[in-house]
């Protein structure tokens, strides 16, 4: 049933702003802080929170480097995230079926 | 952009619950408050907030109505509802399209 598969829609990639990032990272390589915050337009401070709980959820790798003197965060996709955010795709696709089916 | 479009995502339905509880009523007329927990699986204080917000929204009705005795509340899609949903459908159909250009 379609609300069963919403509500276990994962929850780490559900929030826009995450997604928005993942949906970057899905595309390149790295991604440095500042090219994802002009993609989703976030603040620094509320775009560091969700790389954070990307990075803990394992889906996410953060590298700190130096360009150089001046301090550089890199961002790209692990394995466990793209398997992830594949499946979460995957269901979405199958809810927008569903409610167009509905609709 | 999709990060774009995600950031634009409806908050008012983006929420896993509302949107559940969205889905429900998209394919029907109405439907009571125990249908729609049963349906996406909420406590009735979680159930009934999230109610409130999508009635405050203006994107479903909420009909307070006796069975017998029994108090019993109805909620079905406002037209509004309907428009917002569908519209949101088609943003996630955009999104999902574009990942998988890019997975």
């Amino acid at each position: 049933m379609s609300e069963e598969r919403i509500m276990d829609l994962d929850p780490v990639i559900h929030t826009p702003i995450r997604l928005a990032v993942l949906s970057v990272l899905a595309a390149v390589q790295s991604a440095d802080f500042a090219y994802l915050k002009e993609s989703v337009k976030a603040t620094d401070g509320n775009l560091s929170t969700h790389l954070s709980k990307l990075e803990a959820a394992g889906y996410i790798r953060i590298e700190k480097t130096f360009q150089g003197k001046k301090p550089k965060t890199l961002c790209s996709m692990t394995e466990q995230g793209r398997t992830r955010f594949i499946q979460y795709i995957d269901n979405l696709q199958k809810i927008v079926d569903q409610q167009k089916g509905n609709l």
